[in-house]
């Protein structure tokens, strides 16, 4: 009988997240202070995060323990399922082998928790009682408040407000695990009051909450802040998913594979699944490797290199990475997790080195794809998902013209469950592409022309 | 290290259905026509459901083959992990072992599938091409839409308007598949027309959806209906769930099971994991069998053993089962898919022969238990699922008491992503308790006096 699927037992689960700065072939350049232009210290970020996750960050060491605490927790839905996805394969006339790695079946959906797990525990572990963090289309927030629920931390979420008003169910996922979720901005921080008294209707911004979360957290007895990607220790945090996979594949009988694509907003679940295989890739393996993201915030495939601030109220130390400018105002697409105006410096390191290829797809081509999936292998895909799937379906027509048997593997980061309005604005004709104008972009990345500019080095030399 | 849960390997799933009816002590009372009074035949039928799964219906055969077009489709998804709940155990302090069989990871997030699968293979190899069904909560209509979208038939969902209008996202999940779903009164029946005309505003009720759907069947070319619950051909498809169940339970290292659960509504779900262990009880073995039900629903616990139609309409044969009359409106609560008048022939028989013991639970206690579920184990619990965590927090609570080492097996049959408003309700103090006054009961069962009465037999003789 043919086989669907491949399950890990638990004895088989990876025991140590995959560190991908010990193998880079250039070392990241390191994060700045925006006043001093000097580089800052794990000391600079103390007040915002606990000094375990910082070390991690800034760590060298190729493989880094899972604690059996954060295991146990894992356990609750690891290892996920990879599938081989034949119903599509069919409808597609391909003779490539698509699997797809279901990280779907986690409690809140999606890949988040496999990082908040792990942050809920070092923060605990470090005698942290509460963390903030903002959120903006809510499924970080649901992914924190599921994992400081299970380690007994308080946790706040600042929420975007107009995500807030307009989904309720996501607020009522945090409720249920006990969070404390209210719409930014708030009463709750000067950031917030300020906004207020000036704009009492303010419908909100990832960035504005974000300045909220963080003022919160340096404030507050016992505080720490939590980023939900972006971050090294964030992306580690998912490789979790490729080193599984990797393992899945072999049970399938694949000796190797060809494509590997994921979506990529900040990057962590196309981290998470790639980055094991990259190391393949800095070790001679011939894989093309594609993260995937909307030509409407096309930060991989058209920003450039630059300094800048993570939070668009320009609050954060400057990171070396591939940005729109941190003013920059996605148009509102249904991929949520993908309008952020910067990309992960790891990401945008492997982009320079040639190591991942980015590509970028428009939204109505992205719900065609997701629609195609649900109507073949079942699941219906949260939007972000979706790119990765435009991803697949590209390249398996062209296994198809070229007739080769390409292996592409995928990961199928988080279910739609919770945004299905997105398909019926698809059904009903409503939605539109908002490829991004080069006037817009230009003007977007005047606001930070004044800012240190780093050097694009490739293997030792500038690129 | 612990373990947390076992997957079986896809050639591990069973390869057959068990059918229960092989192995009742006294067999089950004929449906009987309303006209007539005699018993009906499969022609009767014929009308309303392909030949095949009628066959199914009235099978004495104790295992049925599962054809190998719905083992590829039903590999989707199973088989289902079985879980150990070590954290809800820890939380209860109970010596009890805790196991759940994870229904919830399906497509469209239940147990409904299982069958919605088979019925929809046995009308498409039947010769049909399109299948019609009421649906009020929505978990049906949605598990339909999405197996007819897999074998290629057209899907009509005939949606209960109240919760057409206050449930958009259940909509759109069936769109997503490619389902025609639209609000109950409508105008594509005389049934509909007819009580629009009278009652333009009307909110639907399951009732009047089950007649459009029938009626919609029967007078349509190569149309058939479809029901997901009640029929013992509907219940032997879930019976997937029990018996990989056993195979999971015995790799965990347990040779016996004392308590089993589910809640029941028509029935399926509980019937799915239960019935393979009703056999081993009817062999001798010493289990609890318990299905839970609500109190403001109470048909297990307190209704009668009658005659009655399985629609608010009137318009089916006359089922033998507990039932609190056809026209027994249930109060609001959360739980849809448990506000059934009836309960399933099979699972009524099985009560009167003492074989399960049903019981019902207060809408507040089970949002308490479901709480308790998501903020221990991690999942979000539908509320349904809920009535039989609070049988599992009591016998687990017994099993401390007693200082018993009871193994527990729960069907956790489906999550509460699209339900979320009912746990809104319960954080923010709006809900409240609706047990059945006697005299509502009374009431409803006058309805019903006029029908013919079956008798309970028991092991041959009157219960």
């Amino acid at each position: 009988m043919k086989e669907f699927k491949v399950f890990l037992r638990e004895d088989e689960i990876p025991k140590q997240w995959y560190n991908i700065q010990a193998d880079l072939p250039t070392p990241l350049q390191p994060p700045i202070h925006p006043g001093t232009g000097q580089p800052i210290g794990p000391q600079d970020l103390a007040p915002v995060f606990p000094m375990n996750l910082i070390e991690q960050e800034v760590s060298q060491q190729r493989w880094i323990d899972i604690p059996q605490e954060v295991m146990e927790k894992l356990l609750l839905w690891r290892p996920t399922p990879l599938h081989r996805a034949y119903a599509l394969e069919k409808a597609l006339g391909t003779p490539a082998r698509i699997y797809y790695k279901n990280e779907g079946v986690s409690p809140p959906g999606s890949h988040k928790p496999n990082t908040a797990i792990a942050q809920a525990y070092y923060n605990k572990v470090f005698g942290i009682k509460r963390i903030t963090t903002e959120t903006g289309a809510g499924q970080w927030g649901s992914a924190l408040s599921f994992a400081c629920c299970l380690f007994g931390l308080e946790c706040k979420v600042y929420m975007v407000r107009i995500s807030f008003d307009q989904k309720p169910y996501r607020r009522m996922m945090m409720n249920t695990w006990g969070a404390n979720c209210i719409p930014s901005p708030s009463k709750d921080t000067n950031a917030g009051r300020k906004m207020l008294e000036e704009y009492p209707d303010c419908p909100g911004s990832l960035g504005l909450a974000i300045s909220e979360a963080i003022e919160d957290a340096v404030t507050s007895k016992d505080t720490r802040y939590s980023l939900g990607s972006v971050l090294n220790h964030v992306l580690m945090h998912q490789t979790i998913i490729g080193l599984e996979a990797k393992k899945q594949l072999e049970k399938f009988g694949e000796k190797k594979v060809d494509v590997v694509t994921g979506c990529a907003g900040g990057g962590s679940n196309f981290a998470g699944l790639a980055f094991p295989f990259v190391l393949d890739k800095i070790n001679g393996a011939n894989i093309t490797i594609i993260p995937a993201e909307p030509t409407s915030c096309p930060t991989m495939t058209r920003a450039p290199f630059v300094y800048d601030f993570g939070d668009t109220a320009a609050t954060t130390p400057l990171l070396p990475m591939y940005s729109l400018g941190h003013t920059f105002i996605p148009p509102p697409i249904h991929a949520g997790g993908l309008r952020y105006h910067g990309i992960a410096p790891l990401l945008s390191q492997l982009i320079i080195e040639g190591l991942i290829e980015p590509r970028a797809y428009n939204q109505l081509e992205c719900y065609a794809a997701a629609v195609q999936w649900a109507r073949t292998e079942g699941a219906i895909p949260a939007p972000e998902t979706s790119h990765a799937i435009a991803v697949v379906i590209e390249e398996a027509k062209k296994a198809k013209e070229e007739g080769k048997e390409k292996v592409i593997l995928l990961n199928w980061s988080g279910h739609g469950l919770m945004d299905l309005g997105g398909y019926d604005s698809y059904f009903s004709g409503k939605l539109v592409d908002y490829p991004l104008p080069e006037d817009v972009m230009q003007k977007s990345l005047k606001a930070i022309e004044g800012l240190p500019k780093p050097v694009a080095m490739k293997k030792g030399n500038p690129a």
